[in-house]
């Protein structure tokens, strides 16, 4: 038996459940963790040194897989530095497994090396903190190791998915001998059952009641990965009910005829009146986050008679201060059946469906004028800006492949031009605490997870703050990154409030005067530094080529030319949708 | 009246009661608590992007001045960026003023932009945690705003010292109009007079008596700056009572022939005869942590019979296992009043001190063994290593200059080179938690404080780790940096555990191929890069000369090499301090 059996025994049933990713941070009190994972034939580590950057490496992996990656650091401040990427995989719902190394409690706080208060330290910000025993003396603690593990794993893949902490307190020595053989297990799977929920048919018959008596019925999709089932039924009921579908660039939405994109432009701009004719008496909608800052002003403002928020679990957010109905089932099966209980119940009593034409129309019509203002808008090459460059490389991006759009400006020119359909890219963002820590981090997690072109759109401040995400030996060579450089927090010139304040230069945009270049060179990056939109052609040209290195492309931009740009756009807005 | 006016009384309170630096991380959300700071003419504020970083300046600004400083950050992940410097500055007693702006709670986990659970964020690692509330309509809301303020100021530095956190929450809008001016207070003031422990005369006849029958006396000092009167008093005691006195080369024990600071070295090799000949009767402690991990086995395994530690407040610490007095009382003030009570008492009962004298002649004469070991070791120039490295920086470090020295090898490697006397050089580490994680960016805001030279002697993993310490417009050109780069994590090399291993190369030192001189470069910094003594010596010939920007000297280093002349050097001790 190993000294550390228990971790063994712990990876063991990691893999038993099915995982089969780990990302390492090099430490000491956390090598009988490495070790077992390491020497497992059926695990995949990797070794990060910024933990920070280690969080979000395997965030950007679980995003993908949809299973939870396991992250093992060492005891101290290095758990600390877990805790951006842990936050942002509570409220973005992805699963991972935090598996910290301790001092055993007995050293807390007695001035020795790396020891901090880890016992659930990422407070509210895991499912679920456990903590292993030092001992093993006593059977009822290789029971509760062996439980807990089983717990742990289910947990965070259990909807609402997210992470789970085991902090684990590990007594010297910490390396086997030269002799010691690992022995994995025999570990007892505690397999738990997956149930779905299931609605009485009276709620079911209330759900049809009170859809059928609403007018105007609106759908509105929350951030999501690409669900071509859902989107198939939401299709369905945009064509046959004559129902407006409207989502963001992060919802998976893609931008055709048939879906409402464009909220964020247009909403920018109707006044009153158009607005009154845009209310819907029942919203619906699923997924997480909303990025159309438009969308949720117009929604607070204009209430809906009722609100149904589908999604496959009880958690309540109330995003537009409008939720009415929380039910809890999954999307695209919630409204396939909703369509064929309707169908069959207008086929037996002959009805005809009473919505309002005239509502889809108008969210359409605007829509339409909002696609065609964006693009008459970038289409003008006279002045080099930032949201021209980004539609630019919209429209080159490979078909099917994956853009990680970045917080805080990329996230928004994106939104504000949506992606089209035919490109069947699809698009994620770090929306669950919108922060510019880790988004070059879980893009390069999500490369390793997939043979698509992975691209990552990134200002130049996010880039820089999580630059360590290129200080590894793991950077992919589907990996494409583009840091669109304005030399500073260019959103603050952007938006309303600092641009007006003297101290907008020093402590809000916060000039940085670096080009990405020599980063790239250390991460031996193929690079190209882009000034025109002349040289932005010809570097698209072979980019997103497959090549034996990730490569960059750095676009230098003048932040006061973005704000202007900016600033007519807006006016342009005003000037379309005004009193139409 | 602004908008946000208990902002405004916030900042006034702090700079009445004598705060007058602050760092800021842009942000919007914390857009209030940016512009008061920067407004007010007596409070210095700058800006640092990475919150991490940010963190540890602010952290290495307050060690120097020994005054609360201030650190804003925004909403969101952006608070846990800087938890790893809240936990270092708890465990080292550093104090530090945390603001961090919030969204009202009402919003929490509803879907809306940088929102994260804040109240109480920092867990244990802070003194404690406030929250004011968002709205100040009722009077006892000011009350309460104002209360606080002054409680967490006088908090953060009554002993033991430390980081206290308030929570902002702050509803919109967050920016001025542009007519507002700002007025500052009115406020209230609670003085918080300061008060020092006192011990009863019973109390201090017992310590007497105590002392008394304590034949063998040792004197240990952990961490802690330079302290003149603690020096001049243990001088005293040492000379006149021939108390040894020891301690390591972050307790700011200079190398000489009065004090003891090279344990690390002979204990490493004295055997259980010698030993027992070292053990104390009675132990006396002040300071914080101790490094060397020799010296805590030797007392763990040696217990004295008596153990008391002298500090000003009463958190218990029992690092060695032996602590049997906790005795609160600023250290130098009770050396001294213990020593003229004793003095006195011996004259009046015309007594002899009884100790014995052999004592520190025996630790005396291991300690002048291991300084002429570790002199010859090193001055072998025939192999390129990085202690010998370090030796010859440390010889050529100003007179009166301040060394930061990183985790993880090249603070324990100063520790075995100790700092000889005359030099004048105060040493800091960060071994409140002995993480890697803030090393570069506490040496950069100890150097914005004093005009002295402050070097920062780290290690390739740590610099890299932490290079965000150099992207903001403060590194001063008081600055110098040696970045002692093997390549990877060394020290798993060095230790005894994972040089064993396999995964060695793969997951502990996990090998890194960058060189300093690009990210040197970005920084403006004067770079030189070196791989001989030769080389080393013209370096450092005009390295620590006044110069217009900070400069970096790179020192690439085999860690192989390195790994096996510590071997040699280890037999070596074994050799010289085996059966003595």
């Amino acid at each position: 038996m190993a000294i550390h059996q228990h971790v063994l025994n712990l990876v063991e049933l990691c893999v038993r459940k099915g995982l089969r990713q780990a990302i390492i941070s090099p430490g000491s009190r956390s090598a009988p963790l490495t070790l077992a994972l390491a020497r497992h034939p059926e695990m995949t580590t990797r070794a990060v040194a910024d933990e920070r950057s280690a969080g979000f490496i395997a965030l950007g992996m679980a995003q993908q897989l949809r299973q939870p990656v396991i992250v093992v650091c060492t005891s101290g401040s290095a758990v600390y530095n877990l805790a951006p990427a842990v936050a942002e995989a509570y409220f973005q719902e992805i699963p991972l497994l935090i598996l910290t190394a301790d001092r055993p409690k007995d050293w807390t706080h007695q001035q020795d090396g790396q020891t901090i208060y880890q016992t659930e330290i990422f407070g509210k910000h895991v499912k679920r903190s456990f903590e292993l025993p030092a001992d093993f003396i006593h059977a009822d603690a290789r029971w509760f190791a062996e439980r807990v593990t089983n717990e742990a794993v289910d947990l965070a893949r259990t909807e609402p998915r997210g992470p789970v902490h085991i902090n684990i307190p590990l007594r010297e020595p910490l390396y086997p001998t030269g002799e010691e053989t690992f022995q994995y297990g025999p570990v007892r799977v505690i397999e738990q059952v997956t149930a779905a929920p299931a609605l009485a048919p009276e709620t079911w018959h209330q759900i049809q009641q009170e859809w059928e008596t609403a007018e105007r019925k609106l759908i509105a999709i929350g951030q999501g990965p690409h669900d071509p089932a859902l989107l198939a039924i939401l299709k369905k009921m945009s064509d046959e009910w004559r129902i407006p579908v409207v989502g963001d660039a992060i919802s998976n939405l893609p931008r055709n005829d048939e879906f409402g994109t464009q909220l964020d432009v247009f909403l920018g701009g109707t006044d009153e009146e158009m607005n009154k004719e845009l209310v819907p008496d029942l919203l619906i909608t699923c997924g997480q986050s909303f990025l159309s800052k438009q969308f949720k002003l117009f929604l607070r403002n204009h209430q809906p008679r009722s609100h149904w928020q589908i999604q496959p679990h009880n958690r309540l957010a109330d995003p537009f201060q409008s939720l009415t109905r929380l039910i809890p089932y999954e999307p695209a099966a919630f409204f396939e059946k909703l369509f064929s209980d309707i169908d069959y119940q207008r086929f037996v009593s002959n009805d005809d469906d009473d919505s309002d034409d005239h509502f889809q129309e108008n969210w359409r019509a605007l829509d339409r004028k909002a696609t065609r203002l964006v693009s008459q808008f970038l289409k003008d090459d006279a002045v080099f800006h930032e949201w021209a460059v980004i539609q630019r490389i919209l429209d080159a991006l490979p078909v099917e492949s994956q853009l990680h759009v970045a917080n805080s400006m990329p996230v928004r020119y994106v939104n504000l031009s949506g992606l089209a359909e035919q490109q069947q890219v699809e698009v994620f963002a770090n929306r669950g605490t919108s922060g510019i820590d880790g988004c070059l981090s879980t893009a390069v997690g999500a490369a390793l997870t997939t043979d698509k072109v992975v691209t990552a759109l990134i200002g130049d401040v996010a880039f820089f703050y999580d630059r360590n995400a290129l200080w590894n030996s793991l950077v992919p060579p589907n990996l494409r990154i583009i840091v669109l450089n304005n030399h500073g927090g260019n959103i603050f010139r952007i938006i309303d409030g600092p641009s007006r304040q003297p101290e907008l230069d020093a402590y809000f945009e916060t000039a940085q005067p670096l080009s990405a270049e020599n980063t790239a060179k250390d991460a031996n990056l193929v690079y190209t530094n882009v000034f025109s939109y002349g040289e932005l052609k010809t570097a698209l040209a072979d980019f997103f080529t497959t090549g034996d290195s990730a490569k960059m492309l750095e676009i230098q931009t003048d932040r006061r030319v973005n704000a202007e740009q900016f600033q007519r756009y807006k006016q342009l807005v005003q000037d379309t949708f005004r009193g139409i």
